[in-house]
């Protein structure tokens, strides 16, 4: 590491940030539209944010850095701490008037597509700050994916790259492609979440409703505006398929949208993450409604509607709630807990343990357990028609332990807070996963965090960052070996 | 697969029961002794067992089977059938009359030394049952030693084994080694349970509940013969304190003790997993005393002196409670909950996920941050002074990763039977890591496992067995690639 990468890193956050201080103005304007003094407050971020950013920009211009691991590494933590300070700067200086910390927490909740929130009266919120979070949700979506696209397959980490396989596509005229993917993928999110909010609208939402529930739909985010979620619109059946169906497609992987879009050719839907990813969402659902079929006698269709809306809202790591499933009974909790690790596929906005690691986990037991039995032959990992590599079995294995022992300190400083044992689980688990609510009667699907002590809310806020920088993206940074000139 | 290693494993288990069918004498002698009727049901379970035993053993004679690691987990499989059948006949026809489920909940839960309860009033119980209780207890102590010291390692799961270090030991003459080994394990073990009941008995226990508590002391089993555990002896700092120190000693390798009384040298005392367990006991203990002390006002030494019981027990996956930890506030039931994961060294009587894989994840986690930062440079594995390969590594997170899809499969079914969440997800892994209490109501510290539905204990006794097995014995006869000819 050296003065230079530092400083370039640091330029290009700053011109990220002159950007961010632009899309202030969208939120600025809807105030303006609905007649809210709050467009002062987002006119005032936008230029305290802009001025700022651009002094530092042109403080830290110079020769590009030497494009390395570690510059890439730098940068994304940079980028992603960005984001969330310039989230947080509106939520403090309007009406809502927020803390610091409650600032922090609601704006990292946003840009990491989690939607846990401090906010308790969303239905009486200034309509520029329910824009803002959408936004929020909005651009961290498309950050994620661009990530997992274009940088985390170079640090191996972030799983499976469609443009890695086609080595083709990146080693000729990269930058061109590079353009080319790029636009495509706004382009594509942008037309999902204008087609969701189509569709939410003719199914009976009014137009703001729809714009803000689509951004955070199609981002798998799960802020809302209104308390009770999705509950709100319970007797919509309409709206909650529209909602199921494009929860659904936010957890599938951009890249192979891409591709479509490009080469019209659908091959790369064979991709056998798909189908992991589909079956335990079919799956889970089916049960659940059979269940509160069985159990508690809830008409199939309805229950099919409730089961599926709410446990692929928790699959895709969405977050929003249609009703208070924690009171489905002992069954239902247990497999919404677990629900919670899944995630999507690779390349998506969703977070979590995510389909394809647990396919070549399930594929390197399978072959564990062949070898156990014929220690000497030799049978290779398989990824769909694919061999998979020590480093990606590697880097499965490291970000799944990493996981798990992030998970149990965050629970454990939780519970040292004074959260009570399932809140401090649950809570630990939502915000590394990036799901949303937990369980429990405070941070459960009918709760939020607005009541936790303030050094809880900032333990959730870091494992929420951590989550979504795939762990092994951040703790890197903390090595001493990083460091090193 | 053929019939002639099904038949060669037959008789090899029914050889061990005949010993069995022995061992159930010293319960007789013992009720005898108490002038309790409960005599004639020992002497009766020994003669149907050992007659049916014999018979089959004759029956089942033949050339020695060719020994492969088919024969080896077969054998393994049934050897701990047998175990928990003839475990379970005294509980049947004894005057306790219990159900067939309790009876093997009962037997299981002793030779797994997971030490989880279906028997209320034990203060009040026959002397023999509650010395069959702690027989199970020692013989699966003795026997888990055994399977991780002659035959896991090689089967390539199970972890370190000293005797696959000093390979001269195996390859010459390793039958009259075997010999040695097993004679010095005995020997080494009744010793360890000889002084261990000697120091209860100084520190102030009768004699009956001195020999019982250190048979399943040192077996880090967990079995009492009173209802409250060590509760009952919750004001005598003394037994407290044998108790700690013995199950630390459970905890340890046992091969490093068979190597230093055979050599005299200690130099596999440097062994790091030793001290990774030693780190995680103290850390764990002086964080919760100093809780205790700070948020409850305990006096240290009390604190110190319970804490480090009941996580020790916890952590060595015994499962003694001098105290309901439950009652201890929230932090200290996220660290029992985390604890409950430990385990302690390989080649102990413990279960869980155990030291040396700890140190293995975690190595290999350091190693894999170091690859992304400079990704060309391969540094291998380490565990302490030597390199880990490939197989082992692999062996490591097989494991782990099939813990954890038991874990949530096992808990998701506990739900199904209509547990609550906690009850579910804490008795799912007790069982799992042979650890004995779970949390909540029901099941925690206070409780036992009477009250819950015959499904879920079950359930509980198909996990306790896979825990015990190291899992993927067990998974490995499910797979159909054993079963081929």
């Amino acid at each position: 590491m050296n003065r230079l990468t530092v400083r370039a890193a640091i330029h290009v956050a700053a011109i990220f940030a002159i950007y961010l201080s632009v899309a202030m103005l969208i939120p600025a304007a809807v105030d303006l539209f609905y007649d809210n003094d709050d467009w002062q407050a987002f006119a005032f971020s936008a230029v305290l944010m802009g001025g700022l950013a651009l002094a530092v920009a042109l403080a830290t211009q110079g020769r590009p850095p030497p494009v390395s691991t570690r510059f890439g590494f730098l940068l994304v933590n940079m980028l992603w701490m960005t984001l969330a300070v310039a989230g947080a700067v509106p939520f403090m200086i309007s009406s809502l008037d927020l803390s610091l910390t409650d600032a922090v927490f609601e704006s990292v909740s946003g840009i990491t597509t989690t939607g846990s929130t401090v906010i308790s009266g969303l239905d009486q919120a200034p309509p520029g700050i329910l824009m803002w979070r959408s936004l929020l949700s909005f651009m961290g979506g498309l950050g994620v994916i661009a990530l997992g696209l274009f940088l985390l397959p170079f640090l191996n980490i972030g799983g499976v790259s469609y443009f890695k396989i086609e080595s083709s596509d990146i080693e000729d005229r990269p930058f061109e492609r590079f353009q080319i993917f790029t636009l495509s993928l706004i382009g594509i999110y942008s037309t999902l979440v204008f087609t969701c909010a189509l569709c939410y609208a003719m199914a009976g939402m009014n137009g703001f409703d729809a714009v803000n529930h689509a951004m955070s739909t199609v981002a798998t985010g799960g802020f809302s505006t209104h308390d009770s979620s999705f509950g709100y619109y319970a007797d919509n059946m309409a709206i909650l398929w529209t909602g199921i169906v494009f929860m659904l497609i936010g957890g599938l992987p951009f890249s192979i949208m891409i591709l479509f879009v490009l080469r019209g050719h659908v091959d790369a839907l064979r991709d056998p993450q798909i189908r992991v990813y589909g079956g335990y969402c079919l799956v889970f659902s089916l049960v659940i409604a059979i269940y509160l079929t069985v159990a508690n006698g809830t008409p199939f269709l309805q229950a099919v509607t409730h089961s599926a809306f709410n446990l692929i809202s928790i699959i895709t790591t969405s977050g929003f709630a249609s009703d208070d499933y924690s009171l489905w009974g002992p069954f239902a909790v247990v497999c919404f807990f677990v629900a919670t690790f899944l995630g999507g596929c690779s390349g998506s906005t969703t977070g979590g343990i995510k389909a394809y690691r647990f396919l070549i986990l399930f594929e390197l037991l399978a072959n564990g357990l062949r070898r156990l039995i014929y220690p000497n032959t030799v049978t290779p990992v398989r990824y769909g028609d694919r061999t998979i590599g020590d480093d990606m079995q590697r880097a499965v294995i490291l970000f799944i332990a990493a996981f798990l022992v992030l998970w149990a300190i965050t629970a454990m400083l939780l519970g040292a807070t004074g959260l009570d044992f399932i809140t401090a689980l649950s809570g630990a688990l939502t915000s590394l996963t990036n799901v949303g609510p937990g369980l429990g009667p405070i941070i459960g699907p009918a709760g939020n965090f607005s009541s936790l002590p303030n050094a809880a809310k900032w333990i959730c806020t870091a494992a929420m960052l951590l989550g979504r920088l795939e762990i092994l993206a951040v703790l890197v940074i903390f090595t001493p070996a990083f460091w090193v000139r």
